[in-house]
């Protein structure tokens, strides 16, 4: 519904909005009783929440925590019940991958079976990274293509690696290769619906194939499947909202996430000034731009919060160059929170920050996610983000007489 | 959704509700820094919010501006994306034609055309409105009907004017017959679906018995027409809400909007006093008066800051008059948002008032856009404006056992 009433309404124009997402941002109360967000010391981020109107936003809808994909979607514009991401596409994305629409990925273990066919490691005994590596040089140079259908083949950490097969005709509704627990048989990959016989078919063979080149390579003598995906095949940005958007982000995943709705993706290092430096480079060349923060969210994961707080503080010193390139909309806010408390994702709504010329400045004083409760936006999914950034930078057109 | 419930559980009452609409109140702050409401001398308004429960309505969605016939239909508790009003439509309701459902209107363009029927000017040098309607009594006296269709044409100001065709079986979804810019050839209109052909050669042969009544008439040789709209034939608020409900307007397109949803239209004067005496002289008819005061949108739409201030000012004195009435449900609110500052219709959500013997009342001491954002009923789209009334008003049972 929303992304067609702004394929209708919106328009190009000159005006620029920065989208500067801390990943993982919102947090819980932590030993002191405050969040990281109130704990630290933030003088650039409250300054400009004084100055702007603030809320906060729920990724999916209330207590519903999101992974990375549907996070992303939402904040883009995009319905995350609507648009979905397989899990498979996305670990592809997340080691850098560049899928076509032709693709179809799958995550992959390798696992250790007895002579029966019976799995005894699920995880092949976590072998090394390096072991891995070497173990997909080898598939690969075995298998390339599989009744004329692409097999691409990519090593990950530890036991786990991707496989993406490339052909048309390839269909997803396809159940896991994988029995979940130790002591069962391996296990094919089964049809979930008529169109994706053909491509069970390929996976199955490719199944076979690799328990042929394995055998002897104990304790990795065996693949698991799982996540079977196809690319979404998102309309793109430039399509939905009229924009010439661009991605800066340092992690593969966010690369591939933004390349979905047809940003550009820049070249960036991996440090948080280069990615503030990125963005002035690149600023007269866009009219969104994208930047994506990941730090905050994998010391959310293991839980620490100093070293999330010190994320924020570093992101805090760029806040001033950023504003000197005057963006015409500027939003501050998380794709979802990962409080350090949990050391997960959850389902606690994200500070959402909003500067523009147009907008009637709230009573917020601070950047933080109690202080947000009283902002001029009130609380909102986020996938309503998107309208309010173009609203802003007067790209909408009326809706109606 | 919405609608269907409040068919299924209102209830016939002796209560009254009055809902004013202030068009276009909610502003931006101006140069010092505040609102119209927050600048105003507004103790009425202020003293009324102290013992009521406020909120901020969005009419569509976060982020969308609508045009007056969704934000009135929203108010009115009517689905503004399922119910759609047509720009001939609201042009003719704007001049002050009262449709019928077998209408079919336009709005016209008088243009001028060169030999080869190239368009040199498309709004043939903006003619007088006089000459306007000399013409459009012209084209009236020489066409009144086409195929059985009637035609009916009324002159709107400088070279803009209406038609309507009226007829059983004319249906709309046609193209605009209107190149849209200057040097090109006329442009006949096109049938965007099948059903829509036989009300597509009407209006083609109304275009060449024009052109054959208008030649000669340079620079009015010419007519272009565009927004080609059928009657939207709503459900009346007696059917859906079981009110007996009137409208109160000095403008000819809000009578028009409240005739859709099947108000009674209660003559009325220009000024401001007029339709507040109106509504105390109508008070024992009726059960829901929608009062509408233009002027704080015209003024917003010249950009006159202090011109909406004092209309704001002049709206407040009528209140205590107003409270004496006594009604059980009292909503102050605006439409939508047209700050001076952007001189348009804008996205920005409205103060929404309700007084009423049933509410919690909130902390809000000002009727302000910053204040309400506190107010007890949060922030909601305006088409739950109609429950939240009927409800206060005690005209709706319960839903369920």
């Amino acid at each position: 519904m929303t992304e067609n009433l702004l394929k209708e309404l919106s328009l190009r124009t000159d005006s620029r909005i920065v989208l500067l997402v801390m990943d993982g941002l919102g947090d819980l109360p932590g030993k002191d009783g405050k969040t990281v967000l109130e704990q630290a010391e933030i003088p650039n981020l409250d300054r400009l929440a004084a100055k702007s109107v603030c809320g906060l936003t729920d990724p999916i809808s209330r207590g519903i925590t999101p992974g990375s994909g549907p996070a992303h979607l939402s904040l883009f514009g995009y319905d995350p019940l609507k648009y979905q991401i397989g899990r498979g596409v996305l670990e592809a994305l997340g080691i850098g991958l560049e899928l076509t629409c032709d693709d179809l990925a799958c995550r992959g273990n390798f696992a250790t079976i007895d002579e029966n066919g019976v799995i005894t490691d699920r995880r092949a005994g976590r072998i090394s990274t390096e072991k891995n590596q070497e173990l997909c040089s080898l598939l690969q140079k075995e298998i390339t293509e599989i009744d004329g259908v692409k097999v691409i083949i990519r090593s990950g950490k530890e036991h786990r690696f991707v496989v993406v097969f490339r052909g048309k005709g390839l269909e997803d509704g396809i159940s896991d290769a994988d029995p979940q627990l130790n002591g069962k048989k391996i296990k094919y990959a089964e049809a979930l619906r008529d169109e994706s016989k053909w491509s069970v078919q390929i996976i199955n063979r490719f199944i076979d194939r690799c328990l042929e080149v394995l055998k002897g390579h104990h304790p990795a003598n065996a693949i698991l499947l799982r996540g079977v995906a196809k690319h979404p095949e998102l309309p793109s940005m430039g399509e939905l909202f009229k924009l010439n958007p661009a991605a800066i982000a340092s992690y593969p995943m966010y690369r591939g996430l933004a390349r979905l709705v047809g940003m550009s993706i820049l070249n960036t290092g991996e440090a948080i000034g280069d990615e503030f430096n990125t963005l002035k480079e690149n600023y007269h060349k866009y009219d969104f731009f994208y930047l994506h923060i990941k730090k905050t969210d994998s010391y959310g994961e293991d839980g620490n919060f100093e070293a999330k707080l010190k994320v924020v503080e570093e992101v805090d010193c760029y806040i001033p160059a950023l504003l000197e390139l005057n963006p015409e909309v500027l939003v501050v806010t998380g794709d979802h929170s990962t409080p350090a408390a949990l050391a997960a994702h959850s389902w606690h709504p994200n500070p959402f920050l909003l500067y523009s010329k147009y907008i009637r400045v709230d009573d917020v004083q601070h950047f933080s996610e109690n202080e947000f409760v009283r902002g001029g936006l009130g609380r909102f999914p986020s996938k309503e983000a998107m309208s309010l950034m173009l609203a802003n930078a007067l790209k909408l057109e009326k809706y109606g007489a």
